[in-house]
């Protein structure tokens, strides 16, 4: 008691131990290791399953859909360079017979885009519009696009990476402005059926990843147990990232920046045995890329860490289930099965965050929740359903700050922990 | 003749070499790398010189200024902790003998601020306002600071990092919003007279660092030659970087990503060895203190790449001389002498840049520029005055990206050798 009385003087803040709710319930790190490597195993066991049976991971070509549908794969550069080169040729054929030229080029408006339950991802119908090289309405982007192809066949000649800034440049006075590249570059993958990787235009990079995990990036290896506090930028290109190897037993997924921080000075890793990764707000495509690496190579299962808000569900659905944007290469870009670990909107008051720490939903911020729950990824899980409605119902939101009310290291000593512990994602 | 026919039929682009301004001027990397060595060295000499003099580096200290200026500095843990406590040891003498409380915290406005050219950075002058509780008009202030002050020293007793977001977080009722707290946080820093790391409380990593480099991180040793394309994310907090040892002959300050990641392709560092460095934009804390960090330890030249716009030069203006915002640690957060290497303004006419590649000024573009040539940093360089008033007057700025148009990797192949080769900084 009188222990208790003193810590009170010296340390009167938020982190007196009286105020963490839950605190006393987290059991030994083993108790909860041994959780994890349940779950891991399942992922595992579950992974091995679809691969060794005759059934092996759904694709789109496995299922009777009533319209087909387009997607892309990785190409090797030489085949890149092989597709242009055909196409070309098609082409300079179809001109010399007389008939002038188009392009087919794929619709990647709304109305073609599928959400397909199988999949749990959003793919592209397969409606295409010819663009005339003849008709004045499409002369230009026919331009655009003959340009673009010669762009990315340069860039497998020499076979290196640029991005969509540097080759808005190479052409300002036909492209105007990067929108109009950035649109037709996307057009092109889905007409040569690649990735946009595969045509070694890439994206600036943001993400960052930390903990027990080894690669090759570019041919060095890199050691993320090794990279201190600030972790190791996740390559923007990653057909040069390989040879993952990890004794993790599962990836934290985490929203933004200042979770990260914390759990990598905590070095949380190596009490619980994981990979961080955090694309810093709005997932890129690097960042959604490595993901799906990890977790294809490593068989892990992947929790994530958002803001309680419609946001945060729409960045874990991006992740989980692509952007409208880039349905056509959903398949490269999702990752399966990811676990809504928090923070949900029944974790608010069970962990009895302050009232002041949470905020009010804007209006914006209630229609966008309330647009997420027509959406058919949300839809088919039951368990985000509920915590999405029960948000739009409080109207209201909480950063994954909001638990340093409680102690800044309330978040890597009680909240994950006893999270972990208890199973609690869905 | 028939090899160069062949060439151009192969790739007809933008990246035929007849089209390269200045690319047969480049001379063989042994006479670029001389030319560098003499810079470097030049650059050692001149801080060995300053240090083993009597005059060693100049400081407030030595100047005989009209006024007194106030400076912080890097404290350990434990000073910070025992002046909180002493400070709150004064305050509670203070009320004990019925006179109340009041904190003397320096002013940060902009009639406080001095740009001291002998420093060639701004500081503090030394006015202060007294923050009393008894005032209805300062006790919501005086209450922040004294928990701000709790805060701090919570943090030194656990000796971990927080972000600003979690500091705000841990009295969301009290701070009302983050401003109040952030603002507050640096009126704290002032008034202990320590830089705001000191105070354990770091912003989110933006920058990232790759070349000839090798530091510890957290006590990991990091050896930036073999981070592959991505980098190494550098960390937030500076306190626990140290070792640096480099074999480079300059630090190449880069502003932007696409610039960025372009060299780390191409292994610019290998073949002039170097170190390069962007905070990916607006230079935060993180980034201006590891670059003042590496060009003290390992005294090397900083040749800054930034787009040719006013905001290319601000950006360098702040991690050469500082923000206002945080003048009283611009001892600690400028790298003094950085060299404008690029793009300057007179780059675009030299380096033929296509018209469509460059933009018109806008009117608050225009604004700044001419905002800029009355700053006292820009005015002490006759050189920088007179590429900013060429801006200026043709009313053009144009992104490092511009030089993509003649061919993507011109910047790495052509325009920054012979910008070495040619010693063409100011």
């Amino acid at each position: 008691m009188a222990d208790k009385k003193k810590r009170r003087q010296r340390d009167p803040g938020s982190d007196d131990d009286t105020n963490q709710p839950f605190k006393s319930r987290v059991k030994p790190d083993p108790v909860i290791l041994q959780t994890l490597q349940k779950l891991t195993d399942s992922v595992r066991a579950a992974v091995e399953a679809s691969s060794s049976s005759s059934s092996k991971t759904l694709t789109l070509a496995d299922l009777s859909l009533s319209s087909t549908c387009r997607e892309v794969t990785d190409l090797s550069l030489s085949s890149v360079q092989s597709s242009i080169e055909s196409l070309t040729l098609r082409i300079a054929h179809s001109i010399l017979s007389g008939n002038g030229f188009a392009f087919d080029v794929p619709s990647r408006s709304a109305a073609n885009q599928l959400y397909v339950p199988e999949l749990d991802r959003i793919v592209l119908k397969d409606k295409s519009a010819l663009r005339q090289y003849s008709n004045i309405s499409t002369v230009r982007k026919a331009t655009i696009t003959a340009r673009i192809l010669q762009l990315i066949h340069q860039l497998c000649l020499k076979s290196i990476h640029v991005t969509k800034r540097d080759l808005f440049y190479t052409d300002v006075k036909l492209f105007q402005d990067q929108t109009q590249s950035d649109s037709v570059l996307d057009d092109v993958s889905c007409m040569l059926g690649c990735t946009r990787s595969s045509l070694n235009v890439i994206a600036a990079e943001k993400g960052v990843v930390v903990g027990r995990l080894i690669f090759s990036d570019n041919g060095d290896m890199i050691d993320c147990t090794k990279m201190g506090m600030g972790g190791k930028a996740i390559p923007p290109n990653i057909d040069r990232v390989g040879d993952m190897q990890s004794d993790a037993l599962f990836i934290l997924l985490v929203e933004k920046d200042a979770a990260y921080i914390r759990l990598a000075e905590d070095r949380f890793y190596n009490r619980f045995p994981c990979i961080i990764v955090t694309a810093k707000g709005q997932p890129d495509v690097a960042t959604r890329l490595f993901l799906r690496k990890m977790k294809m190579e490593l068989k892990l299962p992947v929790l994530a860490l958002v803001d309680s808000d419609p946001y945060g569900l729409k960045i874990l659905s991006v992740y989980g289930c692509g952007s409208k944007n880039m349905s056509y290469d959903s398949a490269n870009l999702t990752t399966p099965d990811i676990k809504w670990l928090g923070i949900r909107p029944s974790d608010l008051d069970k962990y009895k965050i302050p009232e002041q720490c949470r905020l009010p939903m804007t209006e914006q911020d209630i229609k966008t929740g309330k647009d997420l729950l027509e959406e058919d990824f949300v839809k088919k899980n039951p368990g985000w359903v509920e915590e999405l409605t029960l948000m739009v119902k409080t109207k209201q939101k909480a950063e994954i700050q909001a638990l340093s009310s409680f102690g800044f290291q309330y978040l890597s000593e009680v909240y994950l922990p006893l999270k972990l512990q208890q199973q609690d994602w869905l």
